[in-house]
Formats: structure tokens, sequence, C-alpha cells
């Protein structure tokens, strides 16, 4: 091992300008993970940080004499340990590549790097009157690239979809090590296979993203916020499933239960636990008096749904302070200790049953789970918090992490929505799964990565396709 | 060749209930092709019309075991030859399998067999308050599977998507003869590849589909029209860069060209040609007052684009009328001569010089070539039109198709923006995509279909992937 990784660094220092390799194992150890540090991880042989695509073809080139594994990070922002990397494994991160080549307001699309941050695309678009909007909670740090890589989600995507749908086309490295254009720049195009699409949500297992090209929308008008204060999360649950019913399409609809609301006020005292066991926020972006009409009509489904109180802010600090609240969630439950992250996503109308089943999983295993949901989508994020240094409790976390799973699987929903399998949810997707589909991603990926040095090991356990 | 084919009905005939499997040679060659009868096509040695995905699994078991290949077919309204029989094939009719299973208004999805027609799945999701956006213009007879299948686009794509944002997961039986689901019920999901997405658009390469679940959307406010008459269709072309440019989303924007509205008025005397050289027909679906805006807005797009006339309709009727001259370009332009259907989609910005050089490209080689386009899009159908029974005419024609289709490649577009390569663009997408991109596609159906038995030289010439 040691030889070979001798070999990979210096052929890398070799072909690369200088300061793009790194082997400082204090380095070495801050890029050995993503934010799924729960997740195994060994500290990498080498970073590499390629300022161009032809780089990347360099490093994938080079790897792929030595055989040597290429785990693709972004800013590691993930949270499904896609980016941790393993033993042997150059770690390939792309957070040099930050330019945006082009945004085109004829076409509504923009170029760019993978290492973009997400934000920093958004504020460019909004200069040039576009939005790109997929929004992750990590859209302060998290990457164009690592967003494709995981098929991010966001708020809005309960009206504007989720990454997948703004992908155009990217420039990938194959495991080939061929350098390629897959997609296009036209708003529509069937030419050939799917297989930009294929690239999305495949985690680095597939290829790596050289460049991507996105689809914008035009700039939004503002929206309404509506705010719901519930007594008990069925009653939230039952608004959700009523704003569904209604045929409305809310740009965010979201839901943060006590827990979070009592976390939240300890570290920030916004005073919101005492209002409320729930707190539903709902935003409508449709403009004139549709949207005047829809933020009542989600209002109605609110009260209707025995809010304690609801309201449509008029007042744009007000309503940013509420969702201040949800961006703070994850944060704020931290400081009560080392946070297991869930991602389930369940039909809508199995969103109350779900948040029950949740209860008792937690009760069962004695951990306090901590609920903030995208819930017009019945995509759940339980968070499992464990006292920090407790090893019975983090065992029982992870026990009750697995059944959460089980539940989400059960009520006819997956075991993950908007994060990714990486290695945290790789035995959920074998249960989730079938065998014979588990063997087709298994010949998509020998496929694509014949020598499998792309990020062996995450999403699927490679087994060899039976013909 | 016929101890086989004899060998092959006899094992359809003998695990299939009576009247599912056909060989009269009459029959089969009403199967033996799509619209692309210009594209190759042979007469099958069978026509299986299954009724169940458990029918759809035997037959593609007794097609395996005699590595016969199978050719799937909605109802043969494909342009492209993707369906067109080739020698030894068994022809995989869905037609009869036309059971709509579910439609869900909480979840907002419906599950439907692959026969369904495309107009019945949009009524039934009427009656739940519901609305299944894809529109091919072939809507009233084309069915889910085969729009599925060829990722099938349509009038409302420009604000809704194409039918690959629909779907949502899918049963498919295998190139091993295995039954499985891929994709989801959820409204957002992660786990594993996205091989739903890949099927989407596969024409039957991959795959055949047995059930789709498809997304819906809440049913929609009433449209607004907006028509705009130009004196040239690089004044049209401005109108529409002029609405995108605006930050105008419509949910439609068609041009018809002189040409085209000729040929209606010669069949249906409508007496739109003696008003305009390029009609506009754009539509807007924003609700209240903001839809008022936006009709006003594209008006303003359109008078500022120099239209010699334009008016936002207030009859629904007058409004239907012209949309109904839209839909009957096709059957107006073959009363002309045989009609070869184009698909090129190039970057909006180049839709002007793309309708130039299609001009050029007409008269170079002596071929009528009508225009009618999703313009919005940038998805243009030049119809190639040819005298019946003219052998020169039509080799002059079948030049100057793959002249457009290099033209849109060299303006950055593709060789299909909607319709699929079947056949007529194999050769095009050969000149589209590169090397390394085409033995990714050979990879990824030879990993997926290793017995090659799905639809074989469609799409892509099979050649071995160099490892």
């Amino acid at each position: 091992m040691f030889a070979m990784s001798t070999a990979v660094i210096e052929d890398l220092r070799r072909a690369l300008p200088p300061g793009r390799t790194i082997d400082d194992p204090g380095i070495l150890d801050s890029y050995a993970h993503d934010e799924a540090a729960w997740a195994p991880h060994r500290r990498p042989v080498a970073v590499v940080r390629p300022r161009s695509a032809d780089e990347i073809q360099q490093i994938v080139r080079i790897c792929l004499e030595h055989r040597a594994p290429v785990v693709a990070r972004g800013a590691g922002t993930g949270l499904s340990g896609g980016a941790n990397s393993i033993d042997g494994a150059v770690v390939l991160c792309t957070e040099q590549m930050t330019t945006i080549k082009e945004i085109d307001k004829t076409e509504q699309l923009a170029v760019v790097e993978p290492g973009v941050v997400n934000d920093d695309l958004r504020k460019a678009c909004a200069e040039h009157g576009l939005w790109y909007p997929p929004d992750p909670a990590s859209a302060p740090w998290s990457t164009i690239g690592g967003n494709v890589a995981t098929n991010a989600g966001g708020l809005c995507c309960v009206k504007y979809g989720v990454t997948r749908d703004y992908v155009l086309g990217m420039q990938v490295v194959t495991g080939r090590g061929e350098l390629v254009r897959l997609g296009r720049r036209t708003a529509k195009g069937v030419a050939g296979y799917d297989l930009a699409g294929l690239m999305v949500g495949s985690e680095g297992t597939l290829g790596i993203i050289a460049e991507v090209t996105v689809r914008l929308r035009p700039a939004r008008p503002p929206e309404r916020t509506i705010a719901g204060y519930f007594d008990s999360l069925s009653a939230a649950g039952r608004a959700v499933a009523a704003v569904g019913t209604a045929g409305l399409i809310p740009s965010a609809l979201e839901l943060i239960d006590r827990h979070t609301l009592l976390a939240v006020d300890a570290w920030k005292n916004m005073g919101l636990s005492d209002e409320a066991d729930a707190v539903l926020l709902a935003r409508t972006d449709t403009p004139g008096s549709g949207g005047d009409e829809e933020a009542a009509a989600i209002l109605a489904c609110f009260t209707e749904s025995d809010a304690s109180w609801a309201a449509i802010s008029s007042d744009a600090q007000e309503a940013e302070a509420l969702f201040a609240a949800r961006r703070l969630a994850y944060p704020a439950l931290e400081r009560l200790g080392p946070v297991l992250t869930e991602d389930v996503c369940v039909p809508r109308a199995s969103v109350p049953e779900m948040l029950t089943r949740i209860e008792a999983i937690g009760k069962q295993n004695r951990i306090t789970i901590a609920n903030v949901a995208h819930a017009g989508d019945g995509n759940l994020h339980p968070l499992l918090i464990v006292p920090a240094d407790d090893a019975h409790a983090r065992r029982r976390a992870e026990y009750a992490f697995e059944r959460i799973l089980d539940s989400a699987i059960d009520l006819g929903g997956t075991v993950t929505g908007e994060h990714g399998v990486g290695l945290l949810k790789r035995d959920g997707l074998t249960r989730e799964l079938t065998e014979p589909v588990l063997a087709m991603h298994a010949a998509v990926k020998q496929a694509l990565d014949p020598h499998g040095i792309f990020n062996p090991g995450k999403v699927i356990a490679l087994r060899a396709p039976q013909c």
C-alpha cells in the first residue's frame, strides 16, 4: 500500500502544477470525511485540488494507472458519507474550481465549474434577473458539483423540483479516463440515453463532474409567508395534507417540531416553544392577486386543521425570522450533542403516521429525536441527538436510525429523499431495492467504471452482474 | 429463420391465453412500422398483445430463450422509426393494457398500464381536479408507455417540462427477464441510480415498460391566448427571443409558417395565409391579475417585434380555432404529399438563423419545407414535403434531412428535441455525440440488455465497449 501511495503522489506531483497535491497528514485528516463523521472513514493518501477539467482528467488517468480509488469531494457538506475517504484513496476536491463560466439570459442557463458554491451561483444569477432554484440548507457552503452528485433538494423543491430538474448537461471524466460532454444546452433534447441524468445523484461512483450546465428560471416575485402554530404534530400533519388536497402548490412548506423549537429558543431565545408544539411555515410566490388568493387558501387549510394561531405575514423581517429558526435547527440541536441526520421521504398522506412511528422508535430506544421536515414533499429529517461520549446511546441511535428507514420503506417511502445513500444508507438501500434492481445498479457501475476506481463501496457494494 | 420463428410462436401460444399472439401476415404488416414509414422496416414474425405485466415478462422470457428480438410498440405514432420491426422480431404491442390503476389526489400521482392513451389519462385526471401535463400532438392516440419510451414533449413543455419530468417510477421487464420496480411513489427520492430516468427516452432498447407511475399537478386555471401575425419569420423569431429575455414563461409558444398556413387554408379555408407570413400563438395560465400582466407583457413583445397584428384573445372559441390550425398542420401538409418530419432543437437565440438555414437547404435541394415549431423551446419541426412517387425528390429530401441535422448540431443544438432517435436520427446521433459517449451508450446497453434482444439497432448501432 505504502509503495503504491508514494508512486501515485509522485505521478500527481509530476503531472500537475505545484500546490495541487497535498499529503500533509493534518490536512489529509480534514478531508477524510464529510458531515457524516459517524460513518467509516480513513485518511486518504493524497488530496488533489485541480483547477481545470483537464487537470481532473490527468488525475483520473494517473489513478487509473495505479488503480487508486478516487473519492470526489466538493465542500464536504454531505450528510451520508458519500465523500468519506477509504484506504488508499485520492480525494479529488473541486473547491478551487469556482469559475462561473457563463450566464445566458436568453437561453436561461449557466455554465459553472463544479466548485462554485450554490449561494454564489444564486447571487450571480440574480444580477442577470435570473434564478437558480435548488436551495439545500447547505447552500452557503455546498458546491454545485456536490449538489449534482447527490441530487440535492431544499426548501423550494415542493414547487420547483430538485437539482436533477435543473441539470441540462455536464462535462465528466469517465471511468476510462476520457473527458466527455453529456446532455445538452438546448431546452429540450432526447438524443440518446439520459447519461447526464444518470450521473446526477450517482455520488461520484460513475464519473467525476468537471463542469455543469444548469437551467435557470427568471427571477421570481417576492414571496408571502404563511405561518401556523399547532398544538400537536398530527394537527400540523393534517394541515399539510389539506394543502395538497386543495390543489395548492406552495413555494415552501416546512415543519418544525417542539424539540427543535426548544433547541432554537435555548440558543437564540426566540420564544417559539412557548407558543406551539409544531410550526408550519409556508410560502407562495405566485404573483399578483393569484398569490393573494393562494396565501388565503393556505391560511384556511391551517386554521381549518385547528391551528392555535395562523397568519399571513405582511412583514418580510418577521417572515425571515421564522425561516431563520428553520435554518438554525441543525446547529441549535448540535449544541445538545452529536446529531445523526435522517432523510426519509414518505407519501404525503403518511407523514402523520411516520411522525408517530419516529416518536415511538425514539422512546423505545431512549433517543431524543427532533424533527424538521420539507413537509409538503413528505421529506422528513428526524435528527437523532446523542449525549457526547456516550457509546451506548450512540449504538441505540444507530439502531433507531435503521428502524426509521424500515418504517419509511414499510409506508411506501424511501430511505433517502435528498441526502443520498453514501455509506449511512447503504444497508437501507439493500432493504428498499430488490436483488435484481441492485444487480442492475452493479451492471451500470461496472459498465461505466470498469476498473472500479470511482468512490468504491459507496451507494452499492459492488457485486458481479449475473448474465 | 423460419424454424426459429415457428418455435417462438408456438411457445408464445402455449404460454399466453388465446388471442394474444398474431401471425396473420396482413395484420403483421400493419404492425411493421410506426409513422416513420420512410425508415427501414420488415414484417415481424409475430405480434403479441399482452394484458398484464406478468404476460410481458413471459413474452420476454420466451424471446430470451429463442434470442428473438423484441420490438416494443404502443400506438405506433412514433415519428423516428423506433417501433419499426426488424427481421425475426416479435412486436410486443401494449395497446390492450389500458387500465388506469390509480389516481391519487393527495399524492398527486397516477399509476397506469403502458397502453393508456395520453388524452384518456388527461381526461381521467381532470375528473379528480388533477392534470397530466405532457401533451404531444399525438395525445389523442399515443400511449403513456410510448410517451415514456420516447420522452415525448408537446406544447406545454415550455413551462411544464417533458414526459421525463412526470415519471416517478415504473415496472420494467429487464434484459434478464425479471419484472422489477424502478423509481418511487414519493415526491422526492435519491435511493440509488436514476434507473427509471434512464429508461425514459431509451426507446425500448433497455427494457419493456410494464407500468408507469406519473406525477400529476393540480388542474390549472383557464389559459389566455395571445396571437401575433408577422410579415416575416425573422420578425416572429425576434418576438420569441423578446419573450425569453423579458423573463416570461408562457404555457405555450408556437410558431406556424407560411407554407403551413397555406396548406391549412387550402384544406379548411381559414383565411390565415391572407393575413400573415408567420403566426405566433402564446398562452399563459398564470391565475388572476398576474396572468393579465403576463398576457399584456407577451403582447408587448409581439407588437415591439413588428407584429402586423397582435391581440389577446378574449374569446375561447377563437383561440381554440387558432390552435386547431397548429394541430392541423401535419395532416394538412400530408395532403400535399409524403412528409418527412424533422425535430431539431437549437438554442433559443439561434431560432432565426436555423430557420434561415432550413430555407436555404430547401432551396438548394428543391424541396418544399414547411415549419411548425415549439418556438419557446427552440424545438423546430421542419416538414419536408415530397411529391408522391417521385423517387428523385425523395432522395433529395433525405439528403436535405441530414443537412438540417448538421445545421442544428453546428448551432449548438440537437438532432432530436422530442421525437427520439429511432432509425431516422441514428446517423445524426453519431455526428452529435463523440466516440467515447457512444461507447458509454453501448456499455449501458450491454449492461442492461446483455443478450441484445431489445429493439436491436435502434438509437445506437451496438459496438463492444473498450475496456
